[in-house]
This record gives C-alpha cells, sequence and structure tokens, in this order.
C-alpha cells in the first residue's frame, strides 16, 4: 500500500519537476548541476569521512553511553571538528543510563536427547539484568509473537524461558521493514514474557537470514513488570533450538548473565556549525549517533552516520559553498538505549526558539545510498522530490515520504521536517548490533558516495528552503 | 554528455509509462504487478543463487580457461542445470587459449636510497610470457599514458620496464566508467611499450583507491611486435614505486614470472532452456561467464552472472511461469582471456538462423541491482522504460541505454537487443581478478534482489517482446 503511494507520489514528482521548471528554472538547474558534480566530485575522489571512520573505530572502538569509550568519542567529535575550524563547535550535557554488560554472557542447551548438553552463543540484550553467578536453567516454551504467548497464559509460561522465534520476513524488499515487523519481541518480549511469570526470554536475533552471530539491542521493562534476564541467538542457534524442541519437550536452556543498570551519568551531545551567510539563525541539522552497542566498533551503526554529517561540512568548507542558512552537525549520545541525546537537543532548541529548517539523519549504515525519505508535508515531499533529476546521474533514485529517524523524532513536535538518509538495506542485519559491525564491513566509495549524496541535498535545501 | 541524454530519456519514459498505459494498460499493469512481485518474493525468501554460488566457489574456486578446474566447472554447471530437470542442458564446444602462470610471480625495487632493496607483491597480467627463472632486472620510466610514452621514444624506453601509473579516475559514479578511462594501460600497455623496445611492462593495478592487493586481466599482444613480460602491482605499491623513482632515478625493478600460452583446448559453453510454449523457436538469452582468472575464486566475476542465469529458470519454474519463448541460461567459457565462448555461440546461433527475442548478461557482480542497460533501437529502450514503474517499489531505478556485455557483444551484428544487467558498482573493483574476490565477498541477499531483478525483467521481455 505505502510502496504504491510513494510510486506515484515519486512519479508525479518526476513529472512536476519537468513541467515546472522550463525557461528561468534551466538556468538554475544548470548552476545547481554544477555545484552538485562539484559536490560528489570531492566526495568521491577527496573524501575524508573513511579516514574518520577508520580513527573512531580503531582508534576507540565500541562506545556505549555511559561507557569510557563514549567518553572519548566525545572528546574525538570535538577534536575533530575543531581540527577542521567549524565556525562553532561545542558540548551539550545530558544525562545518559549507564547499563554494563558486567562480563561474559553464556548460555546452554541442556538436556537434549539428541546433542545432549551444547554450549551456544548468546548475546544479553540491552539494559537487562543479570541471572547472576551460576545463570539460571529452566525449561523452554517457544512462541511466535504476543498473542500466542498470551494464549498460553501463566500456567503454560510461569517459571519457564519464553522463546520469542518470530523470524524477519526475508520478503520484504527493505531490511528495515522486516525489522520493523519482529523487533517487538526483543524490545518488548522480556516484559510481556514477565508478566507471565516467565524466568527468562531468550530471542531470535534480528538478522533476515542464517547465520551464528548473535545481535543484541535494547529492551524496554515496564514498570510494575518484573524484570527478568533476556539473551538473543544467532539465527542458526534459534533455528537448532526450535528443532531440538518439537524432538523433545524436555530440553532446557541454561543461561548466565551479568547486566546491571548504574546510575546515570553526564555525556554529551557534539554540535559543530557552519554559520550561515542570510540567515543565521535558521538552521539546518545534519547528524548520526556517537553511540554505539557495547560490542564491534559501531561502524555502520553509527560511525558511518556521524562521520557523514561532519563530512557534509567539510565538503561545503573545501568547495567554499557559503551557505545562507547556519548548517550544524550533530552527534547525539545514547540513541541506542534511552534516547537521551536526540531528546534533550530537541528541548534544547524549543527553549531556546531555534528555527531548524530541516533536519536529517544518517543511521542506517553507510551502504550505497538510494536517497531520501522525509516525514514532513505533502509539500516538503513534493519539494525534495522536485530536485530528483539533480541526483539522476549520481544513481540516486529515492524520494519518498516516510521516516526520518530516532534522534531528530523529537523535532517533529516543533514542526521540522526529517529527512532520512537512505543507504540500501540489504547488507545492514549482517552487522547491525554484532560483533561483526566493524570498519572492515564498510566501503569506502559507499560512504563517500553517500556523503556527497547528503551535502548535495543540504545544498539544495539550503539554496531553496524546504 | 551521455549522463545527461540517459536523464532525460530516462525521464521521457517514466512519463510515457503514465501517458501511454491508462484503462486496459492498467489491469494488465495489476497482473503483472502481481508476478513481478512473486518472483521477487521468491527470489528474496527461498533464493538458492547464493548456495549454487558457494558450490561453485568453495567447491571448485578460480577456473581459467583450460585448467582442470574449468573443466570442473563445466561439470557442475551441466549437472546443477539438469538438476533442476530444465527442458534441455547441453554443452557447446568451443577451442579456448590456454594461459598458465607457470610459478609464483615475484619482483623486487631495487638500489632505492631510500628503501634499499624491497620486495613487492606482483601478479603477471594474463596472457603473458614469463621472464623465465631468475627474472629480469632494468630501470624503470614512468608514464601516465600513451601520448606520453610515444614522446619519451625509443631513446628513452629502449631496455627499461616501462610502468603505467595513471590511476582510475575516483570522480566518475560508475567505478566502470573510471575502468574504461584506465584499462588500455593494462590490455595494450606491453605491446605500446614493446614497440618502444622496452623490455618488460609494470602497470597500476585497476583498483579505485587505495589498497595493497594486484589486480591481473588480459592483456593483448600485437602481431609482428616483440612479446614482454607484465605485471600488475598494487594501488599502493605503484604510489610508493612512482615517490621512489621520483626521489631517485636510479632505481631499478626486478621481476620474475612463468606464464606461457600452451596449445588450444576443447572446451564449452554450457546451456540449459526452458522451452517456450507459444514461440519455441524464439529465445531469450541469460547469462554469465565460467571461466574466471587463475586467482581467488571468481566470485563476482563472473560466478555471480552463471548462478543468476540458472536462477531465472529456476524461479520461472517453481512459480510455474511458462514462458511464451524459450529461455536459455547460458554460462559462456572464455570471457576473460579470448571471448571465444561468446563468439562460437554468436556463430553457432548465425548459422542455425536461430531468432534471439534479447540476450541479457550479468557479469558486473554480484551486487544490489540498480537496474539494466540496454544495446538495442531507441524503440527497445523505450519499451523496457516502460516497465521501469513495476520496479520501483523493489527500489530498482536505472534503465539506461548503454553497454550489454562482452560475451553478447558478438550477438549484436544479428540485430539483437543486448541488455546488461546493472548491479550497484562502486565495490566491483574492490575483488576484480584478485585473490579478494571470494564467495565471502558476495552478500546473498545482494545477489537474490539481482536475480530477482533479472527474471521480472525477463518475465516482462517473454510477455510483451522488446
Amino acid at each position: 500500500m505505502t510502496a504504491v503511494v510513494n510510486r506515484r507520489l515519486y512519479i508525479l514528482t518526476i513529472l512536476l519537476a519537468i513541467l515546472l521548471l522550463p525557461g528561468a528554472g534551466h538556468a538554475q538547474n544548470d548552476r545547481d548541476s554544477a555545484n552538485v558534480k562539484r559536490i560528489y566530485e570531492e566526495a568521491l575522489a577527496h573524501g575524508e569521512a573513511y579516514e574518520n571512520l577508520r580513527s573512531l573505530t580503531k582508534g576507540i572502538g565500541h562506545r556505549l553511553s555511559g561507557s569510557p569509550q563514549a567518553a572519548a568519542a566525545v572528546e574525538w567529535g570535538k577534536q575533530l571538528m575543531e581540527d577542521y575550524g567549524f565556525d562553532t563547535v561545542y558540548l551539550q550535557p545530558v544525562m545518559v543510563p549507564h547499563w554494563v554488560r558486567g562480563g561474559e554472557d553464556k548460555a546452554r542447551i541442556v538436556g537434549s536427547s539428541r546433542v545432549g548438553d551444547m554450549d551456544v552463543d548468546v548475546i544479553a540484550l540491552g539494559n537487562t539484568i543479570g541471572t547472576g553467578p551460576g545463570g539460571m536453567t529452566a525449561p523452554v516454551v517457544e512462541v511466535q509473537d504476543f498473542d500466542e504467548l498470551k494464549k498460553l497464559g501463566k500456567k503454560a509460561v510461569e517459571g519457564k524461558i519464553v522463546f520469542f522465534n518470530r523470524m524477519m520476513d526475508p520478503k520484504h524488499v527493505t531490511t528495515f521493514t522486516a525489522y520493523s515487523g519482529a523487533v517487538d519481541q526483543r524490545g518488548s518480549g522480556p516484559a510481556e514474557a514477565a508478566k507471565l511469570g516467565a524466568a527468562g526470554v531468550v530471542v531470535r536475533s534480528m538478522h533476515v537470514g542464517h547465520d551464528d552471530v548473535p545481535h543484541t539491542g535494547s529492551t524496554r521493562y515496564q514498570d510494575d513488570v518484573k524484570q527478568i534476564p533476556a539473551v538473543a541467538i544467532s539465527t542458526e542457534d534459534a533455528d537448532l533450538l526450535s528443532k531440538l524442541l518439537k524432538d523433545d519437550e524436555a530440553v532446557r536452556f541454561h543461561m548466565e548473565t551479568n547486566g546491571r543498570m548504574l546510575g546515570e551519568k553526564l555525556s554529551y551531545n557534539v554540535i559543530g556549525e557552519m554559520r550561515g551567510s542570510d540567515k543565521p539563525d535558521e538552521i539546518i541539522v545534519v547528524s548520526g549517533h556517537l553511540d554505539s552497542w557495547d560490542v564491534g566498533e559501531g561502524a555502520h551503526d553509527d560511525g558511518a552516520g556521524v562521520v557523514h554529517a561532519v563530512e557534509v561540512l567539510r565538503i561545503f568548507q573545501k568547495l567554499n559553498i557559503q551557505p545562507r542558512h547556519t548548517i550544524r552537525a550533530v552527534m547525539y549520545m545514547n540513541e541506542e538505549n534511552g534516547l537521551r541525546g536526540g531528546r534533550e537537543y530537541a528541548r534544547v532548541a524549543k527553549e531556546k526558539g531555534e528555527v531548524h529548517v530541516a533536519a536529517m539523519e544518517s543511521d542506517s549504515g553507510g551502504f550505497t545510498p538510494l536517497g531520501f525519505s522525509i516525514d514532513g508535508t505533502p509539500e516538503h515531499v513534493v519539494k525534495m522530490q522536485s530536485w530528483a533529476p539533480l541526483f539522476i546521474p549520481y544513481q540516486v533514485f529515492l524520494f519518498v515520504p516516510g521516516y526520518g529517524g530516532a534522534d531528530i523524532g523529537p523535532l517533529k513536535d516543533q514542526g521540522v521536517p526529517l529527512i532520512g538518509y537512505r543507504p540500501d538495506s540489504q547488507r545492514y542485519f549482517d552487522y547491525h548490533h554484532t560483533k561483526a559491525d566493524v570498519f572492515e564491513a564498510v566501503d569506502d566509495r559507499e560512504l563517500h558516495k553517500g556523503a556527497g549524496t547528503m551535502a548535495a541535498m543540504i545544498y539544495l535545501i539550503d539554496k531553496y528552503g524546504l
């Protein structure tokens, strides 16, 4: 349904772009073409985002909110933008939750008539409490969704480990759609299971396909519901566990985790600006989030977005493109397990009465660019789509209504059009929230072409408004 | 220039697609939409191309024409299509050149005042003669192109090793355009250098960017020109060598290679068909090439194309789509160093008076699909573009006039429209003709989405003609 609407809007706009831009529009278009070309060429031939990403991922590594590495990343981001000599670079204080894994996560399938006892690789979900030393062992009840869980009821669930095993639907073209259809198991599964007296939760990893890597990510406990331990297992082990359970209902699961939430900690959003010439008090945000999960190196999620944002300003600077509005690069803290950075940014913006022309976020990885989705009015959509012809020579075609981004989401209340940078999503869940999300998983040209695409769009928004 | 023409044609066609397909066209469109959806869903949720690629690359590995592995790959391809139960599976004999590397390629920078003597990683170009045991050592003269070489003249070149060091221009959006602008150095450099009496050639690897992996590939000697040894060095070592030469003209280069051309050998194109219901004597080809270079596993080049072709037929079979025309999957032999398979296929087709509706080739890697380029009449282009709206929900947007493919090229004389499958090209030259082109470099979803895209296009060509 959405696809059909998107398609019609897309086609309609291509039409509009041709029909409404003759004569004077043409000359303007030629100048824009030339600048868009300069922007892409700078990004592709002299891009610095990739080396900046190397510095962040290899120099600091993963950086969960509240961790020493997150503090280091704040310094890194500030230093990077100061070294580029942006007009203003500053830190915006924000209190963040501080969760720690607390040790190695361990698990074992126990008492299978087929395989006996067998260790499996797991990763505790973010924000969870641990089982404590010695762990816990319990029978397993497998469900596909909350409806099935509720039908089973308290009697069948009490004291057991609930195994949420609904797969991400591979038929979806964008993997984020498949993710949306499955991630409730991770986000709310532990709370829903606890309501029925479950002792713990195992979630099938948010991966579309089959491999042996477990994926972490946030879960949200609910007030007045007991907090229970929860882990994710790889899709291959999920399939195995499911099969063993079918053969043999007596199979139990052992898990030992050590997570705990410490007191809140002071951290920062990192902000750098290039001041506008005409309208310095009107702001265009380009952003990503600086924190990551505590595994891998947070390269695609969201090191890529952070270096994208900086690269947009660097390209403007390098090409002597003087923006009319103030272009602000924002590195949010705590997207992964609290969204405190994004919320604080919006709160401060409101308090100061700041005017935001638009806010763009890159938080879908450093893959080859498809285009943008925009969460705004139909007029915003049509205006963005009117620029589509400028992107076609760069094989960037996607200009659709849709999601903006988690960190910029809180700006919506202030009427700010939110723009999500949309790279190709096929590989995203090979890496997301795992030890595999490392620098080597990012391609330099894909990353740089993305930065060029974002810079070109920011250039057009700055020139024409949105 | 081409980009501008392509863009206009593209936009024009989207217009045409909307304006020319009202009423009856709409109903037809809905049925087509449904079938295109079934095709993509089968490819994404139940694709077998990835496991077939694993079998080819891990079971056989690289497979240069004339090698035992190439013979094994022929058997593999035939067996695979027989196992699927395609209507006809057969081998088409073709004589191929048989070049062997003959041993380890070695090289050394010699007598640098900076680094002294230093081993560098090289790979002999395909089809080259070797230096023989002990190798050769000579002074180096660096040039950017053939003009510069010719200006230097015989006196400056004679007895020396010519170092072609022009980089692939990273400003090009598609890496294949950058490749086209640089590959003459590899293809004709040794012959051009030999005309001026050079003793050997070193070519900067065909990689856009910087890494330490040398890339092989064909060179073509010319009749009446002395054959001289030639190697490629990595882009990083090319930069190093260039820098050392600037400091110190006395730097020499040592290379030891063992290549030789053996007698021609009998090999085969591997062909499998799904017979058409209405017009069994009219053929639509979908194809890739089975041979690869003798390093890595030939995964992107062109294992991906081979399993793509088979997957198109498998999808038709699985979904009970009965084609009107005969759909023929072709695995060509010897694209890499002779193109004998493609030439023989076209020769036989002409001899038999076969009618080809269209020929499609996948030889640009197993990356995420962008769309297609077509080498045909303007009418062919417009017809293909009229189907663009059916692909937009799958984020496939590229329908442009352009290159078909090397192996299908010889069919052009017979007026066959040639269609090149166009995946995103940003990562292609990270792997092309190197030890890095292995199964692990291919993503399952990107490969399968490509197969679905090809199958959907073949479905439309079969239904409506081209």
